[in-house]
């Protein structure tokens, strides 16, 4: 297992093509905008080597016996599940902002999926994706699962799009391997990952066999561009901020990548082509991934809510009746998200011989209910926070000395509070709330649209057996006997 | 254990004193009010006896070794927390009601503070509480929790309020038991139980030390009078009517029972005075018992998403973009109240040798969503349903043939759907939104009301360890040192 | 104009055919399930002579120059439009239900109309609305708008249902009028009002003609069958309950009406198969209705409010915070509920000859918002009423001496407020809930369903001038420009 | 009156102090953080000299018979309060950003109540405030509400303070005038603006008369010195972005403005330490400046969504029945702030000799319904437009040549939409989301907190003859005779 330093090092050795600010950049590492991201990867490593986080971060591989991350570990039971959810609400409540640790999360879809296209087709898939799974144990490497693609027209499936590219696709296959051409958007992360998993966005239909691509990509393979994006208030790491940022520490780093033309050889590839299997795969992928949210969002949440208690204390406010009251609201919102994702894991079931998966109908659950909420938790927070969320003063006013005083003065808090400390939880709730580490943003279409989640959750419930039993219920107690 | 006739015969040999609709009545099975209330609990009783549910509602008693009913256990795991929620969900769903069943949640609790008041005072309640249970699970016995008291001016502790007996008191002690005198209300199902389970309603103050009384009183105790209260439209009742009842097979009953100065033998007294320990055997109670309306209320929720589905479709609608969206919604609800109960079980702890609790922050947030969704859940049953929900013709006009063919014709849904089967539907729903099996009311104040919940929400989560986490992991992003 | 006694002599004076309860009855007034609604509507005409109240309630006809009650008026002016939301507000704060005085409402868009279809087609129904219209103001009469048709499968159109008669539908014309046949339901007030203003209850299209019928009829036609619906606790009225009626004077009554054949002369019809006018028509009329919603439910809301205030108060928790703002909440969505109705009424704009017609937009956002919150109101009600609301004993036990003292004990309030207070301003709480008198049902259906009103709101707002200036400057704002 | 040019001219001729980014800065209008926010303001002088405009934006002074701008009116009809609502609407709808003409809305009030405190004190105060309000009117000058102070311990008054001048107060009095001290915050547009509008931002008590003061100082006065604080992405404007600005044209200033004893002659002055005027005072402002919110956030709403839907489009999902349904939602929620604004006009009512007052419970209510309502607006925005609104691209990428094609390629839309507009939009959907122009902000502690007015909205009502009678027809209908 790697330390948080020697995963420092490792990202450092890669070779990545990157994009930012309008120029292409090479060490990656001491770029503002790049190091708060790769500095909370690594506090996400150096969890394990914690006397006291061990027991929840460390486990054995049931593939190869060794100890490894959990994080890396191919869930085997309800409890593993449950684990994940937990140990996600650690990591965010630590980190204050996203905790890249996901891909995971595939594992155990990507284990029962190759082996049943391995039984149907003689394919091999299935150890190409042991050994990869392995190898990731093993090296204790970050993966990125690159997902989304460009869509193009969105009522037009892949293969009709006037532009052939809108989803990422084999544009040629030989012995060796397969080349692939396209573009993924919303790449959270995939400058920090040793990995790139790369998945279709949504279920292809026939006609599509070429957008039907699993498979694992290094993350600076030739071929592969990466395009930085905007996030909200990234200016302030540029210029060199830090009261500023809020977030001081971490942050996250999201881009474009560019698959221009990028080889894979056949032992990196976990299907190709094979359209009929990826609805059941991007369903169970959905539900292995959704129930983290709730841990991710409630860890988030819990900082957020501390903040915005600090805050009403500095402002002498903290045992104001409305306040508790709008306080007991973010904290009932947060145990809700978790409690979905618990819930979810709780009530997992196993996949033979491939590991555990969550209930489908409460993981989609968890997301919606996710994608909605946190409207609700920022709404609190400002509303607590007051005023000064949207007119704060920043640090270059504070340390000028022309005008310090006057800021020292009148933005302090009670009890001998510092304005600097009050401009400091500011600027924290403002970075949750919209600034670099927004939580609206990962709730709303991190890990799937609360739109898709709905949709899902509504079809994944008319097969349960419940509902069935619900329908013969409401027959028989009303009378209807036919 | 007993079977639903056993249970039934068990409830008819019993002696309550009890006025109804202006009167006092003697053989309660046959009073239109009660018997569907008695014959949903021996529907419960009959489960255990079913093949296809018998792994689900038996257990082993970890008192006796006995196999028992799951509703009579002191749950031993997190796994059985779970199960609890579970099997509640499937009441529910079965009853399409209250399914009466929730008095083993306090008998953690009981064992729990009763050995430690044993242990401090030197008293004897443990081994009583211990009898009192193997009793209850020997003989399979249903118990009433009898907690709210009329609480008279909510400002003013028991003790001081005008009138002495606004909190259920004990009047006398002697040698051989206490006498307790006051009245509890909203007793849901007293009259359907072998035996009453005095707790009180909220957590006393010294000076307090009469009304801390935790007792086991036998249902039909001289001195006890119950006082039905009405249900809306329990008139449907008493005329006679079937379909116009919504759910034509079960239902509740309530009332207020009287403590005439009851007498209680020691034996059967679990703690009388130690108003310290009071507060966290309240809050341990609340936490057992929460959870559990995650799994009523889903289970409740479950057959009004089908009845409404049915309407929908009776209408030509169940396709439509808008109904399914709102379905969707409503099983979002159903799924997340059912989640939050779920939750709090799968983070339970242990009481060592006393029994699982659940999470209390989670058990009072399952409580405190619910208390507010159910309305959503009952304005998208009625947006669905259509007007016809309060304007449906009751069923003495279907059977006056002067009318009944206008009605026929004019009521009926689409595919030949009789218009009786639409009116069945009809009630069923009117039955579970607001009428004789309303969810709303359980939801609302049953086991403890949305706003006492979100207060213990709030307290609970102030102790927890990962506030203190979050509140240091705030300061340390932001860069607060001190 | 009538006085109430002349109103109700009035009514007693018709002949309706009315099923009621299995049977047929006469005397409709001594029914007790109609009396409380005639009662109602009685007090609306009392009104205007009622020296404090006559400047609003009374005004000039702009057709005949002679003062009529301004709830027969045809809106010259916002004020007028205003007005109608202001003085249903009060009416409904008065009656603590709906005050039946909306047939108004179609007056001007039936102007506009027939004015326009004459002028295209020669024919002569604007003279006949002309008249039709003077002879209800003159003679104060009582209008019942007849809309909502059985509708069978909702996705297949009036002529091409399996059943012909799904919507009402002209069967016969001759030289002397139109021969009606169907059916319409949910007529609220049917048995209270002197004529039927039959409208249809959608937009038809070309092959609908039959079923495009606008017309007057008298109330008591021959072959109009009135059938009684249920209403929640109607059960009590049977009974002669007092006090567990909740709302002892006034109440509604709802019907299904059965159009048997009904003959029209053609100096009462409006409209008769002129499809193409019937989409703007039916438009107009949702505008002009629905503001008034705005002024019923918040009037409606004043009483839950007060009962509930007066309910907090008789527990000693009328200045409890969580009260407080849970009393705040109520008044926020009265009042918005109201703001949605005047707004929609203060843009109103002229039909120019015919009257002022509320802005569309506006309209049907005050419905679509009513018909949500209504849910919150009755959410928070029950909250702050507490546990008592359900569970609350009859007045029959009330009187039972035996029983008697024990509730007048236990069920009081503080400061002295004897039970049966309690027990009244429960039981009202309860009628405007979910009872009699709900609220709820009104909100949800009455006056078009939440979902129309949203389909209307966005189609009208598609129109609107400003759209298209925000989609300029949206455009404009951010750069694109073309 | 000033045309835009003219504005931008005599805010050029001013000598503000003001510190930004860091230093000092003397040409205000050349700053980039400022420069859009003047262009905003100059529009606004222009609109009223637009043919097409000029009807709503001009009115005649009825101090001074003369031409004047609608935005320096005292209202004289509840017409003048409604149109106040609707100009405002449309200028936030041109400018997607805060419009700052609300400095009229203090006019009302302040001759109220400067001609109250004269009659009862013998003080000269009206004479001032007519004064100064005709030269506003004459001179068509930007006046900005000084309120907000730093209030430093909200538990304590003003007074008691550990920190004398945690409230603005007046330091020395002397024969020509006041000297004041202290800071206010939150001070929106006041580099913009002529003159100063200094007004207590709460009650105060006796004891507090320092710091009851209301006068009006030139923006420019010595002693005054602007402290820029951060908004969310003001470094884009640094940066010199276009694109990446969202909203390219216009945007907001706020800033801290310390009084460093300013000097104050007494003709300016329209209160001072008259304490107990103050309550009514405050009220009435609230009263006056809230409505408007309803304009001003429809206004801003009707961009927004026009965004959204051009951004729906672009993915082809414009028809989607999803995307409609939450559109409608957005246009619900607009119209509903709109209706809430409007209302409170409507009902409004003379303060005899001064001007009109909008329905002080209708406008607190406007605010408390904003505050909350824009973060479900912001929701359904980011929910439609979809991920890219977090991820995407910005300018330097899309103009770097070695990448342009690519994100041309890859961030198109349908039917040839250009990448560069799909990122225009995109960018102006978050400039007004949580960006430089963010709607949130503004909604929920401009012009006053929610929860502030929460609390007055309850006080109002409670005094409304409305109030009285709902608890009389309470008791009336459920039969409660005393």
């Amino acid at each position: 297992m790697k330390t948080g330093k020697e995963y420092i090092e490792s990202i450092k050795a890669m070779n990545f093509e990157l994009y930012i600010d309008g120029g292409k950049i090479t060490n990656i590492y001491d770029h503002p905008q790049i190091r708060p991201a790769i500095d909370a990867v690594a506090e996400t490593y150096d969890f394990a080597f914690k006397p006291e986080l061990k027991d929840q971060f460390l486990t054995k591989s049931h593939l190869t016996g060794e100890t490894i991350s959990r994080f890396q570990h191919v869930p085997q039971s309800k409890e593993d599940l449950i684990r994940k959810v937990s140990i996600t609400r650690y990591a965010n409540r630590y980190l204050g902002c996203c905790s890249f640790r996901c891909a995971q999360n595939i594992f155990a879809p990507l284990l029962h999926t190759t082996r049943k296209i391995d039984k149907d087709k003689g394919t091999r898939y299935h150890e190409n994706a042991l050994n990869w799974i392995k190898m990731m144990q093993k090296e204790d490497l970050l993966g990125c699962p690159a997902i989304t693609d460009p869509k193009g027209d969105r009522r037009i499936q892949a293969c009709k799009q006037p532009d052939p590219e809108m989803y990422l696709r084999v544009v040629d296959k030989n012995k060796d391997g397969i080349v692939l051409r396209g573009a993924k958007l919303c790449q959270t992360g995939a400058i920090l990952s040793h990995e790139k998993l790369v998945l279709p966005c949504t279920t292809h239909r026939p006609g599509d066999e070429d957008y039907t691509v699993v498979c694992a990509v290094p993350g600076d393979a030739p071929g592969l561009i990466h395009i930085s994006v905007r996030q909200p208030q990234d200016d302030r790491r540029t210029e060199g901020a830090e009261i500023d940022l809020g977030n001081i520490k971490y942050g996250v780093h999201e881009c474009v990548v560019i698959f221009n033309d990028v080889f894979v050889p056949w032992e990196r590839v976990f299907m190709c082509g094979e359209v009929e299997y990826l609805d059941e795969f991007n369903n169970m992928f959905g539900a292995c991934h959704r129930p983290t949210t709730g841990g991710c969002k409630s860890g988030w949440a819990d900082i957020l809510i501390a903040a915005t208690e600090l805050m009403a204390a500095n402002n002498g406010l903290r045992n104001a009746s409305h306040v508790k009251d709008k306080l007991s609201d973010m904290i009932a919102i947060s145990e809700t998200m978790f409690s979905c994702g618990i819930a979810a894991a709780a009530r997992g079931f196993e996949l033979p011989g491939s590991g555990y998966l969550p209930d489908p109908v409460l993981a989609n659950n968890a997301k919606y209910y996710i994608s909605k909420a946190v409207y609700d938790l920022i709404r609190l927070a400002e509303d607590i926070t007051g005023g000064i969320l949207a007119c704060c003063p920043g640090e270059k006013e504070l340390k000028n000395p022309e005008i310090a005083r006057y800021l020292e003065r009148f933005v302090k808090g009670v009890d001998d509070t510092p304005a600097e400390h009050r401009i400091r939880i500011v600027r924290l709730i403002e970075n949750i709330s919209w600034g670099l580490g927004s939580i609206l943003h990962s709730a709303t279409h991190g890990g799937g649209s609360g739109q898709a989640c709905k949709m899902l959750l509504y079809e994944f419930s008319q097969v349960m057996p419940y509902r069935k039993e619900a329908l013969q219920s409401a027959k028989r107690l009303c009378g209807i006997t036919k």
